[in-house]
């Protein structure tokens, strides 16, 4: 049973850059923040800096907009380029309106502009826009095999986002990816507190971690993109955060 | 700026009977966790025990379905009384097929059920289920006014509950109601890192709150109803958490 759960934020990190070392970063962080890091810790590490330290921008500059596109960007209002890179990050569009472009991302995420924007990326007199990591599920492996090594311990990693959703106001953090946690806790068929077989199923624990994490980031100019999480607990086994996206076929909004 | 956010569950807290003064459970509850309540703290409190202590309860035996009742029940496969009474706190049906029924809620949250399920709910040899508070937001106000006077101190309130949602797979926290916090925090027009105006527009401060707590309260036999939380501030405005409903003619997914 959980008792207590502490997010702290690593404090002054530097601007990460195309080919940074993010585990070199959270080490020092972690120094800093005076932290003794143990297993079953975990770090959640916001998209944005995976995506600049795998250097994941594309130049506007050099993007030639499809006829589709263009399309596209006259319904939404946005730049025909921008738009580009969104349905080539895309599976195709879910919703659309001006100012609105709902996709679905080639990694099956339902989300605003394929998780591109242009808040918080130099721009170097250019125009560079930022995609998502190439594969933040492969990332959070790589990043957790690195912290584990450093650490001495086996941590939980969290490459998490925020989303706007239907029905409800405002962006929320969620689990772009995840290693060593569970990132849906199945309580099919355990009892209730009166015996009887619970109604509630899965929760999706990647996503409240990512929420609880998000809280303490901030957004922009607070720049805190790494946060340590303490306490979170699970017999549940270890599943990859693509176990929290719901196939299009049996989702009953698409 | 946020630097840390402990939630700490209140330890071994009674079952709530109707009529129950959850001000004083939470003053007990604190006591034996060892914590010192100061402004700015915010209790996140389970839907559920707030329905009890409201005594939301309905007995199935005295409810007599509709024929509308009987016509959902056997698309959902549900006990006919128990869809009367989901419909009966509904303002209308927005998903319905085997197993699964999604309504509006006559407070405007769309989700399984209106939120009554069966789970946690004592039998007493009779059949009864619990709805959610009558007024969340202003049960979120009143204990509010309680516990701010037994602790001397400005606190904030959640009172939440755990909702499906479309694309995702899993349950995540979400708040029903709340009270002395920004449900929802604007950053439109905040300057990112690089001085220009941010697209990200509004977080759900809340439902990232709600979020945050439910990974502490675990589900059902768990039992930890109650989440001191610690280290959150925010120089938005108090806003209910009524703002986190999108209204139905602005939602594109209905």
């Amino acid at each position: 049973m959980v008792k207590s759960i502490t997010c702290t934020a690593l404090p002054d990190l530097p601007l990460v850059e195309p080919g940074a070392d993010l585990v070199e970063i959270i080490v020092d962080g972690v120094a800093r923040a005076g932290i003794g890091v143990g297993g079953g810790d975990i770090f959640v590490i916001a998209q944005k800096i995976v995506s600049k330290a795998e250097n994941r921008y594309v130049d506007l500059d050099e993007v030639k907009p499809s006829p589709q596109a263009r399309e596209w960007a006259a319904i939404v209002g946005k730049d025909p380029r921008h738009v580009e890179v969104v349905l080539s990050e895309s599976n195709g569009v879910v919703r659309a309106r001006r100012n609105v472009m709902i996709v679905e991302h080639r990694l099956g995420f339902v989300m605003a502009n394929a998780g591109i924007d242009e808040s918080n990326v130099a721009q170097d007199g250019g125009h560079r826009v930022l995609l998502l990591p190439e594969n933040p599920e492969a990332s959070c492996a790589r990043l957790k095999r690195g912290l584990d090594r450093r650490f001495g311990a086996d941590v939980g990693v969290i490459v998490n986002d925020s989303f706007g959703r239907p029905f409800r106001n405002g962006v929320v953090g969620v689990a772009l990816g995840c290693a060593g946690i569970p990132a849906l806790e199945s309580r099919i068929g355990a009892p209730d507190l009166f015996g009887r077989p619970m109604q509630v199923t899965e929760i999706a624990v990647a996503d409240e971690l990512a929420a609880a994490a998000s809280l303490v980031m901030g957004q922009a100019a607070e720049g805190q993109p790494v946060v340590h999480v303490r306490g979170y607990s699970s017999p549940a086994p270890r599943l990859d955060a693509a176990a929290l996206i719901r196939p299009r076929e049996r989702d009953m909004f698409r």
